[in-house]
């Protein structure tokens, strides 16, 4: 099972970030693809959906002279996001002469993604389509790309995001500078700490949060909850940040516990799904609880209930008539659920 | 099966952290535990190991009255860990009145990381015991430690870890105050954009790691690489930071490329760690090779190997004669491995 934004559309090629010169040629390279952000939000077109499965929203692409003059602003932010994978690698499950590491320059086009700080309205312009736009609400507007996008707007929006956060050393306060492609920021006062070894300042955050589907001892009957910016009827899965020194499992005991007062036993990982609002990694779990009386925790979310499986699947296949709605197909609360649904009650 | 630093020893009751009249009273409280930290390392002292497992050294643990002038200086770092869990709490499956959350101030001591940057010397004054020490290289002491211990440890280190590195305000460069019993820092600048909404930068960092055995198409064999810093003849598991926009899975499969030149196919989860060194998330999996030849990475590995079960089993079981060295029990590496020689062969 593959979840939205999981894609791996393009090989990072993370060897290639310290290679200044490379990464130079490429931007000049007349095949190369740029993705142009504003705020975080990548402009894109409203299309016919084709697929039928939603994804009516493409993403614009630039060559390298309809963007040129942005690349020489200093308030542009670059990020190296990879090359295209080839479609047909020359397989062989043992030659290492396949290998991308030996061929060290693979011949696919590369793409970067630019953030610019001029007028989203005049950055509109450059694009022949009219129908172009900047998503106003990404974690709706985002969720309407095909699988191939979504996977390359989750790594860029979410390194975006940090440069946009991350420009200053929280270690001493100084301004940093951009290297490595985009994927590193170094401190500019010559006496800062952050330079002697490697620490993460320098590298964007990724914040693991564990989101969890949680069923009833009986098996029949699972846990969601709902925030009070949801819309009408819609609940889903609990969910919360790690915190330092703990595990996983744990972190779904302590934040279920936390949220809803129920407690927890056994914890299974199912499946995990970058979150680029803006940097999140969603460790997706089932786990069993232990006990089953709910108290809210009212400063996260409104409600908390239990659901019968019967319910879950009418609101999974009968649409919006129910008296419980569920997220969308693109969340993995919704994959969490449809995996439950599908395994025999009393698990 | 549990990993070092995975104990959650304490309840970490993270609802109490906004209540400051309730932890500065804890502060005072007699039964308050407090463990005293510099440059991030607990005060300890070397005991005998009692418990046969190498648990050799023990947290010094201090009163109110011995640090309370420490309490008092600018530059001390306090934080909340958590109250001590109840042995027998009041178990009922479906009463709520047994749950935390309504008996919302247990009784039970609760515990303080401090880390002060006076002279560490002078600190270990303070010490009744004369055998106390600050370990120097924490990759080592701090896996001598008993699991409750090193569960405490792996939570404040992480925290205190932060706190030295991100004093500053990432968004605009302002010093920053600490709030919520150490969990949180806001900035000064009372015109920065980080206090309006809610941002990672205020709250402290997890980074996700991905830690894999990968195991041969035959089944019969795993590969294990060395950096040049390890201890002669010891190998360990391939590991990487997930990078942003990815899942747990595809950092496996590009981190193992990257650094041995071996493909992978299907990645399982089998557990996490938290590592404190300075704040990982080391989530740990099995994956299957679908290539063989290997092509170190040299910037990043000296080394990688395909190894026999045979000579992995000997290992582990037969000591430290041996051709191959694997890392200690307290790492998920050795269980990583422990877990595989327990799987039957041609898996
Ligand atoms: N990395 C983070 N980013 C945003 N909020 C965080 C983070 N870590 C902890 N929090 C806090 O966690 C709350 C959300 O709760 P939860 O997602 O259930 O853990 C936020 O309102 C913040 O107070
Ligand atoms: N959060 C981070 N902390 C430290 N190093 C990082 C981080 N993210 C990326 N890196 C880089 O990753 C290298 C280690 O490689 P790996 O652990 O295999 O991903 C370090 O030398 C850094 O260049
Ligand atoms: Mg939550
Ligand atoms: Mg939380
Ligand atoms: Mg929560
Ligand atoms: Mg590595
Ligand atoms: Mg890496
Ligand atoms: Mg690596
Ligand atoms: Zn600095
Ligand atoms: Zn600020």
């Amino acid at each position: 099972q593959e979840n939205y934004f999981s894609r791996e559309t393009l090989d990072r090629l993370s060897g290639k970030r310290s290679d200044a010169a490379w990464l130079e040629a490429k931007q000049r390279d007349p095949d190369t693809v740029y993705l142009l952000f504003s705020n975080r939000s990548p402009m894109a077109t409203v299309t016919k959906d084709t697929s039928g499965d939603g994804a009516d929203v493409k993403l614009c692409r630039f060559r390298y002279n309809a963007v040129k003059d942005l690349l020489q602003k200093p308030a542009t932010v670059l990020v190296f996001l990879g090359a295209e994978r080839t479609k047909n690698p020359p397989s062989s499950t043992t030659s290492s002469s396949s290998s991308q590491t030996e061929q060290d320059t693979p011949d696919t086009p590369v793409w970067f993604a630019i953030n610019s700080d001029e007028d989203a309205a005049e950055l509109l312009k450059r694009c022949e389509n009219s129908s172009c736009f900047f998503p106003k609400t990404p974690n709706r507007d985002l969720l309407r790309l095909d699988e191939e996008e979504a996977g390359v707007v989750a790594q860029a929006r979410s390194v975006l995001a940090w440069h946009d956060r991350y420009s200053f050393c929280p270690t001493c306060g100084s301004p940093t500078s951009l290297q490595e492609g985009g994927h590193k920021r170094s401190c500019l006062n010559p006496d800062c700490r952050s330079l002697k070894g490697v620490h993460n300042t320098c590298y964007p955050r990724v914040d693991p949060v564990v989101i969890m589907l949680v069923i009833h001892p009986d098996g029949n009957q699972c846990l969601l909850g709902r925030k009070s910016i949801f819309p009408a009827r819609m609940f889903s899965c609990l969910a919360g940040f790690v915190e330092p020194g703990e595990t996983i499992e744990e972190a779904v005991r302590r934040e279920v516990e936390e949220e809803s007062g129920v407690k927890v036993g056994p914890v299974q990982y199912v499946s995990c799904q970058p979150w680029p609002m803006p940097s999140s990694l969603m460790i997706g779990c089932h786990a069993i609880a232990t006990s089953t009386d709910i108290k809210v925790d009212e400063d996260e979310i409104e409600d908390a209930q239990w659901f019968p499986r019967q319910q879950v699947v009418d609101s999974m296949f009968r649409g919006a008539h129910q008296t419980l709605v569920i997220p969308p197909r693109q969340t993995i609360a919704h994959q969490l659920i449809r995996h439950w649904i599908g395994i025999n009650s009393n698990l």
